[in-house]
């Protein structure tokens, strides 16, 4: 299996990212069909061109009749989601996902395959400030990561698949990375500077300081406006992940801070240069 | 006095910021001369139109004939000219700085004024991540905040005419703060988050992990690229500032971790509820 113009693809949510993904592959020809549970965003998507079809109930011939899945749900909903419908995906079906933790949902998904099915797990790094179908746009893939996470009980016609998919989507860079090691990797790179951004924007009382503040605070606290009930989600599914970086953010932290108490120049611009040094090769 | 075509600027130090007053200067017909240490850097500010003439010793009868002297010099390096050439400036001459700290900077200045000379200090919060006269460019204060900071001794007219150069300059938002509230605001929004940018940069082993990271990330380490003579410098003479929101900032951060130890879900979205409505303030 290949995807072709042929393959019959199901979006379960129509989100931001849900959407999104359905407009990628509306734009191209695919055939996308969707489940959600509002018939607005169902509405909306048809009137859009996201989407060919949509229910608000999960009709067991639209789940049968598709050859590629993607779950556009947050993780206990997913898991959910396969527990009490699973068992209509057709033998031969591909499932994936766009869950931003994957050890605690990627065993979880596999122990409820009907036989037959085979799930692939993948993480798009792309997102925005906004939410649902009505802020759906394929741009936001365009200078973004997409992660395959397979484990060992995934084909290698599957992996192929799902990065074929993140090719047709638009993504900047399509790679591979274990569960484990994704959610190491996120836990620093996302997990943990969103915590900071929270921190930052929570632990001064900054009103009537807009007028004095620059690009550097704005930047740090752009992801401070955040989706509580999706983030508080990720992260305690990665918790240990999550607080061993908080950790070692903390134990550097610190270290600067005693450099500071000290008046001890030459250890502050030591541990200035190492960060300047790191950074350089983050330049796009 | 108010700022005219016949006032005569000095700019002392052609940095980045000091070159890029005076390109702004120069650009609308001011009469721009500089006294800076590299007479590179003297060449090419003739050469590309950003001042008339300039010398690399600081010679008497140049600094005598000017109306207005900013100084866009190391704090140290300021205090310093001032100890040995301050006396070659004329009664009646108004001096400025672009200094980024300034409780441990004004008071030191103030008492190395010669009779007649004022000083009104102010911080263009601007900047870029590359340095020298060759990167100047009066882009960088076109979304920038200037903050004037007068004491006690300065006249109304001098504060008036630091604004005035504000405005010229093409600042965003012109604004005053005394240099306590100063220190204090500027110790948050910016020190802070240097800090909080460099430490994220050198807690993790990040080699390798440039392509699987997002504008977060990059968002957050920006500033970790930071010019370790200037910024040490400015960190130790705002010291007791920074310090106290550096252990606000850990109060607050070590907070959500608990809250991730204990699985506390309310906690950890009540706080995130807060970040966000104290960032939406902050939307551009």
């Amino acid at each position: 299996m290949k995807l072709t113009k042929e393959t019959n693809f199901l979006i379960v949510g129509l989100g931001l990212i849900g959407g999104s993904y359905a407009m990628a592959l509306s734009k191209q020809g695919y055939k996308v069909r969707a489940i959600t549970t509002s018939q607005k965003s169902i509405d909306y998507a048809i009137e859009h061109n996201l989407i060919e079809a949509g229910t608000i109930t999960p009709d067991p011939q639209l789940i049968t009749d598709s050859d590629l899945i993607v779950f556009a749900l947050y993780p206990h909903t997913f898991v959910e989601w396969m527990q009490q419908y699973g068992q209509y995906i057709s033998k031969g079906t591909l499932i994936t996902d766009v869950t931003g933790v994957k050890v605690s949902i990627i065993y979880k998904i596999e122990s409820l395959l009907p036989e037959g099915v085979e799930f692939i797990a993948a993480h798009p790094m792309a997102g925005r400030e906004v939410y649902g179908v009505e802020n759906a746009t394929d741009e936001i893939f365009k200078d973004a990561n997409y992660i395959v996470t397979p484990t060992e009980r995934n084909s290698p016609q599957a992996i192929e698949i799902c990065e074929q998919l993140g090719q047709i989507l638009g993504f900047a860079s399509v790679s591979k990375l274990s569960p484990e090691k994704h959610d190491d990797t996120i836990g620093f790179l996302s997990q943990l500077t969103h915590c900071i951004a929270i921190s930052l924007m929570t632990c001064n009382d900054s009103s009537n300081l807009e007028k004095y503040t620059g690009d550097s605070f704005r930047d740090l606290t752009r992801i401070a406006k955040i989706n509580d009930a999706m983030w508080s989600e990720l992260f305690l599914l990665n918790k240990n992940n999550l607080i061993k970086h908080m950790e070692n953010f903390e134990t550097e932290f610190g270290k600067l801070k005693q450099a500071l108490q000290n008046d001890d120049i030459a250890t502050i611009r030591k541990i200035m240069r190492k960060s300047t040094e790191r950074r350089l090769k983050f330049d796009k």
